[in-house]
């Protein structure tokens, strides 16, 4: 595989949708409107914590234009019993979308009202009367298990290996991973370094809040229009809050602004389904950056204890990580996938990762990048930096020495395969930004990262045009770029430029079932079936030639795009372009179209290493970032530009979450800076070019080596700058954001 | 075949778009909007024929809110050269959608304007300045057959067998089919009967007005959002008017308020992209009703001449048919196919049919439900009935005496497989309207008729969902229930109800490549690419099964929408439903997804024979249809109320062709009756129930029998009335519409 020439893989084509994007044309969740339809507003709790004793809905209809209002009670009560798993498995689902008897966070939906106007549908909502019986908030970890605390959900039965809680709790699951004996691999270590860290509930900030569009007609049937990283995970999510079958739901997904996981979960899409269905007309509901912030998912804010053990020369014996996240007002924290990657990285012999999923009165968290991964990561690469300051090594050489390698078995279960992280330490130690000379007050960090990478299930189609181009059609929202990535493979398959295919994301009733842009799965997984639907499409044009030629299909080959005949007789014949050959479709046979579907093994895990330099103002405390650098494992980067992208944005995402970015809540459960004035993501003035290098080691499972690369990229950053700051002031900062006064408080308190 | 047992075809689901159209929410053409669309009218030619000398368009920007105009100029010039033919193969595509030298017709486009209001855009438009050099019109076959008649198109050459015109003239060409020798065999009759009829332009009145909504970014690509019977004949035809390739442009079909042919040539689609273009908005074109009838293709107006020769004993020994159909402004009437189906109903050792099509300065004539033949029918069919009455014979008795049957060859060419025709006129014969009592100026007409129907290119893909539904999609925008008839053939191979099938019509990115809906060719030619599709579902829910139960697949067969094991140890596992093999595709494989894709060989010809009953009132002229009898040979019924549905739409329209409609033109070439108010189409008040017999004598092309029934049922309703207006007044009536004042000159004319 690693000796495949490829003639597309690899080059750099302008993306197919930037012309789209770049002008302004393309058509995002809000822009979507149908002939009378109705405008939506949402009222939502004003407590952290409350029951609802009673709601009286008829003074939103005194309101002029107020058509349709619905509150929890409307909702089916949701069972899953007998459903396959799915991102949004949970009785749960349904009670974020809209309280029925208790609020559980600031901003929790009570009641939402459709009008002829937004205006009036605001007003129709603030009339709305509520009696709340208002319950104490459970703001922290703390807190929400500490004994007596005010219990979020009276039937939360704690899930997990013992010892956990039984009765009344707030912790919802406990995930175990161990080997060895810790004990004793703390007893034989030379240095034993243990810390605590904490990290905050921060958001994806995706710049495009959500929105949504339904229309229902009479006969059960629902379309939505809506703005998702997966439109038939909104469609299987809508069908379980409602009720009703998927299949009476058809779910177009509009372009995207940014998800990094957010999108996955819905909000929306339920209430104005329903409130489509009683008032007989479309309804658009689209959410205010304020709603964003209150309401939709951030992740966890968490506590990571990490406690390490290594010999003298740099070998690492043991560790133990022990985490807790919390999840906000529902269970299912990403504390799992924080135990898978925690100590993915390293040889240990003796190791014990413990996590714990815990219910506090904000926000239910969603997914957000590597999930889970970058909190753990914070506290590990942290206590790994010091072994490496305390035993006096190079931080990259004590990596190079416990990396993972081939046949390693991670800590979650598998064998690895042909994995990078080696080369991409090596790269990074040879990279000119490493022995870059530092200044007063400067430091340099680096700290690698690990993310597993998703597989599931992915759908595509392939057709070729009248013109000799093709048409390639999946069910995946472009995020990131991957209209030209699937352009790419289908070129590359074809013979033809990645500009000759036409890459087109479809609704759930034109595309097969194709699971979430997410996971870093979209590249690798849905690449596959388009892989698969291209040679088939090969097949089919080489078919059509026999055809033409009158010989056999085996007398056919495709060569550079062409069909060339290979029998005796035939070799006089002049080669036929895809351009000849469709020409010729409704004479050989008529269209040519093929699909491909799988539901992909799990990716090849993605390594990375990043290098941070830092200044830190002694005076102020604002940490400027002088130099980043990203060294990834793509496996083979099929467009290395949008990879290159990956790494920066995910590189820029976790700085600022290193560095500024936090949920503040006021003693109430208020959520305090719901705003990007004051909940500070970084913009292009406060980052350098952060510097790119892809490492290609193709991943076997992938016929071209692909790996996931969008997720991996933020893992490492939380740590490396966090590394970097403790160069530049020779201390340990634990609890994130790394912000001025953080920062000085550290120094000061020296 | 024929014994075949079914399970879903033949039944009656509700058609899966009712709700939708029945509540009002199904989207037409002008139901589409975006964000800063701007509102487009057109400046149409105030002559029928005039030179264009000069355009000013620079004062239409003069009006506030005019952001583009485009003229004639502004297009390329179209060139055919290696493309291959399609419906809108010609050059004059361009030419009719907007004038460069020269209007052809009172309403020809001759500029567009797009405006931020449609009321600024049309007086934009009105403001544009051209100085016209203006013609004589030709506004009828006798004055553009005229020795030194004005000619249209400078560059005309007739095409055709000679003798045919050479140098500048208006007749575009003549199609021959001829056998045997017409003189001997009018010389060997007993009885020859020779008239001469006329038809005048109709419209196939569709409700809904053409519309389309175009965006155009700057890299080139184009999106078309319209209503049509083809989105990938809209793509092609406008990618040839704007010289770009296909697959520039993505065509996203609305739903269809009506179409008969008429909507699958293009008006507006390449106006809106290209003023798009210019002023890098999107650009919504809708036309009024009067523009409908003006600048759209009706079907032609036609002279007819028909000799016919019989022996005494009612056998059919010689005919002559020469017809004469205006085209309009461009070449392309359907005299063609009039010649294909004039004289296809009955054995004929002689026969000479002669064609010819000739322009005029009057719109260009578009497809109408089964095009040129119900004209050509007009004559034939009232000859026949005068042939059996001066024989003295039944017209049903003679019709099978002369019947064609299987193995007999058309003169257009094909031998028959196995037909209907015979069929119908037993059937017929045997109907209690056939013998039903008959009052004072009252009387009976009997009339075949003929489609040879269509094949071409279809493609359609089906998957199956998470809880066992299905979904299929085509590129068949769905006219008469083409979804439910699709829903069904779907069901059957997969053994559930049609109900569970949900019908997508998709774009030209999501689906693959199908010619139109039209040609009687939807359910027949898509139907097999769907049927083939679903074959393949139903193999790989075998092989899932196979998978589950760890058997072969060989093993396991497909029974009443279950997995059966067939091999001795599995006979004890339960059979395993699509909805149980459904939960489990993600753990067996991932999606479910299949498609079929062809060329469909000619369909299986259609044959009709249809009974009407009519009053003349001989003092106003008015005739009453009191009962009307269709009886149709539809191969096999899939649905067969919209079978029922096209047999009574088609016999509507052909009523009122016959009775009412007709272009009045005044002498200057200005349509006088621009409107449903003077241009009268039947109401459900002027006509009775609609009787219906479905005569179902399979088709051997296709897997069901399946033959296209939308065009046959309008074929012999003009005949047929006009044979009942005959039997009531004693009268020949030869020139349509057979409206109260023609019926009184030809009575008072007595």
């Amino acid at each position: 595989m690693s000796e495949r020439k490829f003639n597309q893989v690899g080059t750099r084509p302008i993306r197919h949708d930037g012309f789209e994007k770049v002008t302004g044309r393309a058509k995002f969740g809000a822009d979507f409107s149908l002939p009378r339809m109705l405008q939506a507003a949402v009222l939502r709790s004003p407590h952290a914590h409350a029951k609802i004793v009673s709601i009286d809905t008829s003074p939103a209809f005194e309101v002029d234009g107020v058509k349709a209002v619905v509150t929890g009670g409307d909702f089916p009560t949701v069972t899953r019993e007998g459903d396959r798993p799915l991102y949004n498995d949970s009785p749960d689902l349904a009670a974020n979308i809209i309280a029925r008897d208790k609020v559980l966070y600031h901003g929790h939906v009570v009641a939402a009202v459709a009008a002829t106007t937004l205006e009036a549908a605001r007003r129709g909502a603030e009339k709305i009367r509520i009696e709340y019986e208002v319950l104490a908030p459970v703001l922290d970890i703390e807190s929400a298990m500490a004994p007596g605390a005010p219990i979020l959900h009276d039937d939360l039965v704690c899930q997990g290996p013992a010892p956990i809680p039984s009765g009344p709790t707030n912790v919802a699951r406990r995930t175990v991973f161990s080997g060895g004996d810790v004990e004793k691999g703390f007893a034989d270590s030379d240095l034993v370094v243990e810390r605590e860290f904490t990290t905050q509930m921060v958001h994806q900030g995706y710049i495009e809040p959500h929105a949504a569009v339904a229309d229902a007609l009479s006969d059960g049937k629902i379309s939505i229009w809506c703005s998702t990283q997966g439109p038939f995970a909104v469609r299987e999510a809508t069908a379980i809050v409602l009720g009703i079958e998927v299949s009476k739901i058809k779910v177009t997904p509009s372009e995207i602004g940014g998800g990094f996981g957010g999108k996955i979960p819905i909000y929306l899409e339920p209430l104005a389904a329903l409130l489509a269905s009683r008032a007989g007309r479309p309804v658009k509901l689209v959410m205010t950056r304020e709603e964003v912030f209150r309401a939709t998912g951030p992740t966890s804010a968490a506590r990571v204890r990490v406690k390490m053990g290594a010999r003298k020369n740099g070998g690492l014996v043991a560790a133990e990580v022990e985490m807790h996240f919390e999840a906000g007002a529902f269970p299912g924290s990403p504390v799992g996938s924080a135990c898978m990657c925690a100590l993915a990285s390293y040889r240990l012999d003796h190791y014990l990762i413990d996590g714990y999923d815990i219910v506090t009165t904000k926000p239910r968290v969603a997914a957000y990048r590597a999930p889970g991964s970058p909190i753990a990561n914070f506290g590990v690469e942290q206590v790994v930096d010091e072994v490496a300051q305390r035993l006096g090594m190079d931080p990259i050489e004590l990596r190079l020495m416990n990396a993972v390698q081939e046949n390693d078995v991670a800590p979650y279960g598998p064998k690895f395969q042909a994995i990078g992280f080696r080369e991409t330490l090596e790269e990074a130690r040879n990279h000119p930004n490493y022995s870059a000379a530092l200044g007063p007050n400067q430091g340099r960090g680096v700290a690698s990262g690990f993310w597993f990478n998703g597989g599931m299930q992915s759908s595509a189609t392939v057709q070729v045009n009248e013109d000799g181009t093709a048409v390639v059609a999946t069910g995946n929202p472009d995020i990131g770029g991957s209209r030209a990535s699937q352009a790419i493979m289908v070129a590359e398959e074809l013979g033809i430029r990645a500009e000759q295919v036409m890459p087109h994301v479809g609704d759930t009733e034109s595309v097969g079932y194709t699971d979430v842009t997410g996971g870093s799965r979209t590249t690798y997984a849905t690449g596959m079936a388009i892989i698969q639907a291209s040679q088939d499409i090969v097949r089919q044009l080489r078919e059509r030639a026999a055809k033409i030629w009158n010989v056999e299909l085996d007398d056919v080959a495709w060569e550079d795009g062409r069909a060339v005949a290979t029998n005796g007789d035939a070799k006089t014949v002049e080669p036929l372009s895809i351009a000849a050959i469709a020409k010729q479709m409704p004479a050989t046979g008529g269209p040519i179209i093929a699909h491909g579907a799988l539901n992909a093994p799990t990716a090849g895990p993605g390594f990375a290493t990043h290098l941070c330099d830092v200044e830190v103002d002694p005076e102020t405390g604002k940490v400027t970032v002088l130099r980043y650098t990203t060294v990834q494992d793509a496996g083979k980067a099929v467009h290395p530009t949008y990879v290159e992208g990956q790494m920066q944005g995910g590189a820029a995402q976790g700085i600022g979450w290193a560095l500024n970015e936090e949920y503040i809540f006021d003693e109430s459960g208020v959520l305090e800076n719901a705003g990007f004035l004051d909940y500070r993501i970084p913009v292009a003035s406060d980052l350098p070019m952060i510097d790119t290098v892809i490492v290609e080691v193709p991943n076997p499972l992938h016929p071209y080596g692909v790996r996931g690369v969008g997720e991996t990229p933020i893992v490492p950053p939380l740590a490396c700058v966090a590394n970097a700051v403790a160069a530049a002031t020779g201390k340990r900062f634990v609890d994130l954001p790394l912000s001025p006064p953080r920062i000085l408080a550290v120094i000061d308190g020296d």
